[in-house]
């Protein structure tokens, strides 16, 4: 669901992706962006692609063949980004938990001792595939002691709920237009940290995508406006519309009502006796996962969800296919009153009364 | 500008990306596309990313480190296709004209003599930085009898013109939402044949973006639906719009009106004394570029139009800028009063009335 300025705001008439006023909503865009990823990285944009393009511009820019990077994996999106920086012909050291888990800053610590030539150590903020929140303070602060750099998977969270990207020393935080910004799907925001701008810029090899490479991009979304891309127009528009509701209701209400609400959620759910998959406090706000009672077959759960209520709900990815149901309650849809609307759909379905 | 109803259709409730009734606008984008490509490829689909990511797809799936291919380059958009395949790692044969001009298939000829390995020929259809159309017939003809691959840009050009790809034995084409499709700009629509998805199933290293790998998008637009990415959800409502517009108008009464409207613009053009860029019969209907009469100057033309009468025009590009006016009528823009209007602020600012 989009809040209905998001939404109108597309219709607005088109500009010329070099007009001057449109240029002035890009500028805009990158301000808006430094305040919810709380950072003073000058170099911070929305990439023309969705969060996955942005996690591969979070790799590509400053991975080269042979480079070694650690890749924290407990879950779907932990295992993309380690494909993605094989592909860059890097040697990726993988740091695995159950999906669900967390990754231990020991077991990082560990990893840098074992691979002490690293380039990057990557984390999953919010693992989407699992519903787990993965803390960040004490690996930003050991890699940025270790030297290399910290990347940050923020696609569910940003938006959300705190990621600051200064305070936790993170080199590169990326994310999406269609979780808790409340856009639609079509951008991915990144940003990048002087160390990081630099570590792209002593690269001996050119990025291997032209489309992504950050220092192209830096021309056209900096003060030289160099051509690349024609960047999508109305998707800023929405993306604009989007960040001045969220910095326009205040980050720090913003983020309680996320966690009000998704708590309301997990109360109610455990009543109607479903079990949350990820333990207490390490559960993510936006992004509750479930397993289903005993005999409720959660495919079929969604699809009546879908078809009777018009409501969507997400099942689980890869290996959790058909076991886990995952609700997110995202930046305009984080409402009560969705919550409550969901318990008595899940409560008809059932056939129970929520506890 | 784009027409009413593409506008609109951006604010319809926002669907999942997995969403049967979603998942139906997706195959239904692919079956127009298809219309407007003009080929029965199954593999026909909007790339989540502007232009040039298609750009970057087409050459990221086929070439592998050490490939060649032949790229005729007659401007700046030949460049960028011969930069990107470079990226990839291959090796990269440049047949270059001047800009503004055409490659003769002779040369192309001639370079498959001389490279017989290659395993690709591009060339760029509606070459935007010139204005120059590029034909496609013998060329195909004779690289298909050679047996490599033929990789051809239409982002300007399609759905304001014939592209023909399966007439024209094109393996790769690639276009972008935003031109005379009609839709704004953020996707990048992509075509691939048989020959082309084999030589992309016979490689032996991994596509090195996996963004754009379309063994990976095949499955999430194909029966499979296995999740890849998010797809932008509002920009494929437009695309949809945009693609029944174009169908619905005859995509033949589509071309003429180009067509129609273009020769309209070039001749009261030359009525204001500009000099037409490109040769009688290598013009392209949708995109006239001009050099400025004598003692007047582009850039300030340029801005002097958007300032005082709204109207866009784009300049030159590269070894061009400052030199040229790129004007385009494209899709819903091509329109006869669009012409009149331009032709009357233009006289006014040239203070002489058209011939």
């Amino acid at each position: 669901m989009l809040a209905p300025g998001v939404l109108s705001s597309m219709t607005a008439p088109m500009l010329g992706h070099l007009d001057p006023a449109f240029l002035a909503i890009m500028d805009d865009n990158q301000s808006l962006l430094r305040q919810v990823f709380d950072t003073t990285n000058r170099l911070t944009v929305p990439i023309s692609g969705t969060g996955s393009a942005a996690m591969e511009t979070s790799v590509v820019n400053v991975l080269e063949a042979e480079d070694e990077i650690i890749v924290g994996i407990a879950g779907y999106f932990g295992e993309r980004l380690a494909e993605m920086a094989r592909r860059c012909g890097a040697r990726v050291h993988e740091v695995r938990e159950a999906a669900g888990r967390t990754i231990p800053p020991e077991k990082i610590e560990k990893a840098l001792g074992d691979h002490p030539k690293a380039k990057a150590v990557a984390l999953i903020h919010a693992e989407t595939s699992t519903g787990a929140c993965q803390p960040l303070e004490e690996v930003g602060q050991l890699v940025r002691r270790h030297g290399s750099l910290f990347i940050v998977d923020a696609v569910t969270s940003l938006g959300g709920m705190p990621i600051n990207v200064d305070a936790n020393h993170i080199d590169i935080c990326y994310s999406c237009s269609q979780k808790c910004l409340g856009a639609p799907p079509g951008l991915g925001p990144i940003t990048l940290s002087e160390r990081a701008t630099h570590a792209a810029r002593e690269r001996s090899t050119p990025v291997q995508s032209w489309y992504l490479d950050m220092a192209l991009l830096t021309k056209y979304w900096g003060s030289e406006r160099t051509y690349h891309h024609t960047a999508p127009v109305t998707m800023n528009y929405a993306l604009n519309a989007a960040l001045h509701l969220a910095v326009g209701e205040g980050l720090a209400q913003r983020y309680e009502r996320h966690k009000r609400v998704g708590e309301l959620l997990e109360q109610g759910l455990e009543g109607l006796g479903f079990r949350l998959f990820v333990d207490a406090g390490h559960r993510l706000p936006m992004l509750t996962v479930v397993e289903c009672p005993p005999r409720v077959d959660a495919e079929t759960l969604r699809k009546r969800l879908l078809q009777e209520y018009s409501i969507e709900v997400a099942g689980g990815l890869g290996e959790q296919r058909g076991k886990l149901l995952r609700i997110g309650l995202m930046g305009y849809g984080a409402q009560e009153r969705n919550v409550q609307y969901l318990l008595y759909a899940l409560g008809k379905l059932l056939d129970r009364k929520p506890a």
